[in-house]
């Protein structure tokens, strides 16, 4: 089963460019899927670049990915052939941790296999992503993906949809809460769709001007620019939860004044040391949480892709062929998307 | 009602000396307290140092403070001459915020009114605090003390007791989890027996080697040395919460790596920037969580007074003369206090 076709960055510097690759051959709980659409996210350039230093070349991206299913495994019975599916940012994990019986795969004791760039735990090849025509994913990580929702725009609910959604559900959001959520990119426009989806009173933080009404378009009660102290000292201590998804280093601290006594800091996009450093008196002298919270677990995941069929709620997207994948990054490493791309795979064989 | 004899520092190198202060004709709402006893926290050094820039001189310090009802005013009903009671960190607050309407006048939103460098909100003159022979509350801020406590002992109780015992109690600790605690001071020995009054598995957490025997005294069923790399691995990812006790600057990152999956992280000791900086993946990889606790609202107080009478607990303490107390604050700068001072009032007229 070789020759797939498929997208692959095979150095730090050599962008990324076509590549065939295996799928292997069914294992009785395997669900082959012809993949149709795929999002990126920047967690793909960071695995093209290295630049966490992690990355096993050539590396396949892509952990955004709805398809039709194709064939199934002799063992699977809750998929049928011509079904659309899922699948996210995890294709295995141990199943047999506090975990996994949890159904919370993403934090698996033994470490999740990642949709890309992870082993396989039956034969430890590398597991290759969704800038692929196929892949082939074992059934508990596979999603349904209602008929209601887009295909394309559902593609990007995987990562940032599920990111997002998990610790507004985990830490019980609903209509008796002020939420606050920070930075308007994937995972911000996400957050407050589904933020103001659940009931709250949802205010977004940004530093540009140029996002007001874009923000309130998306749902947002009420914006606040995250760069002007009067506008900061006018909502301090106001907030119940809020979710900070800015994929880069800052300050946290004006956003802990800004939470009620009890009120949780939710980070979802800074794995990385926060600096400045927290502000200890800010926790104490309020009762104030900061929370750390990655995608979602596998239930909660097909939760949200139901919750979004009932809500209406898809990522909005700018629709890509591949081959203009490596112009795409460059527009998005200076915030040049609204809000996701997402590859049409049907443009793989131009 | 002047010359009520007192210790006071009067410039932040004075050290504390004998002192006459006023205390105030009884309001309606006035409970007015023979003072027996009052224990040092090391917050009184600050003041009396004017470490936080924050000391208006002259200073009475004293938080911890127990003694006998020497009269009261026309309206209060709950407190009679001759019962013996407690006050804390605070003598007042707004009483019409949400905290303060939830028994929680500790972080009230107008600001908490402190037994000493405050400000009384009637007549705007200074409060005084415990190293002193009386001293006048409102009734709403003084505390029953049962009468199966030890006076003496209980008296730290009011601040470095309920600062460990209400964080426990308000995430709901309990036989079910495994706690932490780091550091083996007036806090910590506090937070060891609270702990495993309530049910927990109990481990602390000290860099000195010196204290294992006594960490199990106090009611430890494990100590970790936290300097032992092999020690601190063998524990990573096994506890619910970690209460951190220390008071000064520290890496509580080792601490988050102890935690569980969506464990808690209770900081109530370090009021001051997180340095070295949290680490961010720390936190989202295992939907960890840092909190901050201060003290304890009233009824939460009169609850954990009554708990430790039920739990025959009460802290260690040393007794003091009172005109040994700037020796006393000297030996408790190199930590050497089991663990808690405790001023004997009857040795202020000698």
């Amino acid at each position: 089963m070789s020759d797939v076709r498929a997208y692959a960055a095979q150095s730090s510097t050599s962008g990324v460019a076509p590549f065939a690759i295996d799928r292997r051959e069914l294992r009785p709980d395997d669900v082959d899927i012809a993949i149709e659409f795929c999002g990126i996210c920047h967690t793909d350039i960071h695995f093209v670049n290295n630049d966490w230093g992690a990355t096993v070349y050539p590396v396949v991206p892509g952990h955004e990915i709805i398809g039709r299913v194709r064939a199934v495994g002799d063992q699977v019975s809750g998929f049928n052939v011509g079904d659309r599916v899922g699948v996210g940012c995890l294709v295995d994990s141990c199943r047999d941790c506090d975990s996994c019986h949890d159904g919370l795969e993403q934090y698996c004791e033994n470490g999740m296999v990642t949709t890309y760039n992870g082993e396989d735990r039956h034969d430890g090849t590398p597991t290759f992503g969704g800038y692929s025509e196929r892949i082939v994913v074992s059934d508990r990580f596979v999603l349904k993906v209602p008929d209601a929702l887009d295909p394309a725009a559902a593609a990007p609910l995987l990562c940032a949809g599920i990111t997002t959604y998990s610790p507004l559900k985990h830490f019980g959001v609903d209509k008796s809460h002020r939420v606050g959520v920070v930075g308007m990119g994937g995972l911000g426009h996400m957050g407050v769709k589904f933020a103001r989806a659940l009931g709250a009173e949802v205010t977004l933080f940004t530093r540009s001007e140029s996002k007001v009404n874009e923000a309130k378009r998306q749902g947002a009660h009420h914006v606040v620019i995250s760069t002007d102290e009067a506008q900061m000292k006018a909502v301090a201590g106001q907030f119940d939860y809020i979710l900070d998804t800015v994929p880069v280093a800052h300050d946290v601290n004006p956003y802990l004044a800004a939470l009620k006594r009890d009120g949780t800091l939710i980070m979802v996009g800074m794995p990385e040391p926060i600096n400045p450093p927290v502000d200890g008196g800010a926790l104490i002298f309020a009762r104030r949480r900061i929370a750390g919270s990655l995608i979602g677990g596998l239930p909660e995941t097909q939760e949200m892709l139901d919750f979004c069929a009932e809500h209406d709620i898809v990522c909005d997207i700018e629709m890509l062929d591949i081959g203009n994948i490596n112009e795409a990054y460059e527009r998005m490493k200076k915030g040049d998307v609204r809000y996701r791309f997402v590859i049409d795979m049907a443009t793989l064989g131009n």
